[in-house]
């Protein structure tokens, strides 16, 4: 089978996981829970919970445990985007090529829909307590401390904020390495060691993994920074160039376009170098983390 | 010891287990950290952890284990505040005589510092696990379970976008109900809950605390409705009558003052006579519940 092909089979997978733990929109509240679902629904790669599962199956694990966490990482990464794209925030009207969650339910329920889907993301999770058995509850534990750690203040929210609050400043590269570890690597890096800790990995291989993530995440996000500056505008999905109409430095600007590659390539083997020790048979994993440097949107 | 006074001890002591839960101002994502602690440490009464607190002891809770659930409740209610303030929702540029987040920090970091809050009130509370011995780690699994269930869709956020979203309209009694024990007794719920599941009480004794916890949020809603329509403008902190002056049909405009009032007394003797079956003593939180229907702001 093509590698787009397996792709598209797990996309599958997991977007029946989500529906499957997406609130039904019924009731006085029905508009956040048709503005959660619709938003979660609108597309997407799936690249979290799909790294997330991937390495639970790396690490052995075979149990339906792991999907209430991949709902509730896909569930926080689309909050972070509705509250992203705010007036308030970065001001997009379309991602995707859809309107964003603001332009359709109105700025007041898309701020409750983000606050909504973040608050979901942890009362989804917590029913894995319910399908865990004897040592298993132990794993959920950690699972949790780490969902609840690496999206927050010393994570995403963390570089989050350090991008907006810099955005206009002439950045330094140490300042842009922590935007885009806090803010892309983090949630990364909580998808593989979730996806290790529940399958039973020891602390040294969680550790591994987490280390695995931040590479994967930086080489994503310096791919994103590059495929904004020489993108297809029509096949990216938004304007080529919006970040440098932004005024905002980029790790591309500051290092220039080749060099940037050359850093893609070399932080990507360092992720695949760590999966090599555990993904003997160059297993989807590895083929994904591939892919993912060799994207063209 | 007077009661008041006894509050103010309760007071004291609540606002030093936040400052120790709260994080520090410090790195490139500091002024979310400030905007965190500013908000959280601006006053208010402390309702919230009080209730949970004194559940905890009532039933017989000693350990030190529900102080992360107090930090995090109280920021869940902090968030929850400073995103209902936001212009695109109650437009509020002051609140307990102060400046709201968003006029101190902008609109971009007091999305950012409600998420932050939201998201660290998990973070806070997940610390509980590492402070639980043999059987108390069924109670954090149980008590993180309601913490991240509450305050969600189907209760505080729910409520909210119901009052959001019905604002304008003519509401029923019974739309006025869902908003009250929704946006207003799902996190009293919590605390009550918290507080004696986390103390070892059985499924009984919480399903009560849980009735109580609603009896008390639907008593003080309706008491805040009150006060809105007669209080004193500087004593309340806010401008008198504002629910009217935004055309808000309230329990009071439907009920009538003196039918409001009787119906606030009977829904708090609901809540005391729960409590009486526990609180044999006439303790502190039978005192506080009796405080909350006769206070004046």
């Amino acid at each position: 089978m093509k590698f787009k092909d397996e792709m598209k089979e797990r996309i599958g997978h997991i977007e029946a996981v989500l529906d499957w733990y997406l609130p039904r929109p019924e009731g006085l509240q029905k508009t956040v829970l048709t503005a959660m679902n619709t938003t979660v629904k609108s597309g997407g790669k799936r690249l979290r919970p799909m790294l997330m599962e991937e390495t639970y199956h790396m690490f052995g694990g075979e149990g339906e445990v792991i999907e209430p966490f991949m709902a509730a990482i896909e569930m926080i990464h689309t909050y972070s985007l509705i509250h992203d794209d705010l007036p308030a925030l970065d001001n997009d009207d379309y991602r995707r090529g859809k309107k964003t969650c603001h332009i359709v339910y109105g700025e007041d329920m898309a701020i409750l829909a983000g606050d909504a889907l973040l608050n979901y993301a942890y009362e989804t999770a917590s029913k894995a307590f319910d399908m865990a058995k004897g040592q298993e509850t132990e794993r959920v534990i950690q699972a949790m401390k780490i969902l609840a750690s690496k999206p927050g203040i010393y994570g995403m929210i963390g570089g989050q904020t350090a991008d907006v609050e810099l955005e206009g400043t002439p950045l330094t590269m140490e300042q842009i390495l922590f935007i885009h570890k806090n803010k892309t690597s983090a949630l990364i890096e909580a998808c593989m060691m979730i996806g290790a800790v529940l399958a039973g990995a020891d602390e040294d291989e969680v550790k591994r993994m987490e280390q695995c993530g931040e590479a994967i995440g930086l080489a994503f996000q310096i791919q994103d920074d590059i495929l904004d500056l020489v993108g297809d505008e029509e096949e990216i999905g938004k304007p080529v160039g919006s970040d440098e109409r932004n005024h905002k430095a980029t790790y591309v600007t500051l290092k220039g376009l080749e060099q940037s590659k050359e850093d893609v390539r070399e932080i990507s083997m360092k992720a695949i170098d760590i999966l090599k020790d555990y993904d003997q048979e160059n297993g989807y994993l590895t083929r994904l983390t591939e892919y993912l440097i060799s994207r063209t949107k």
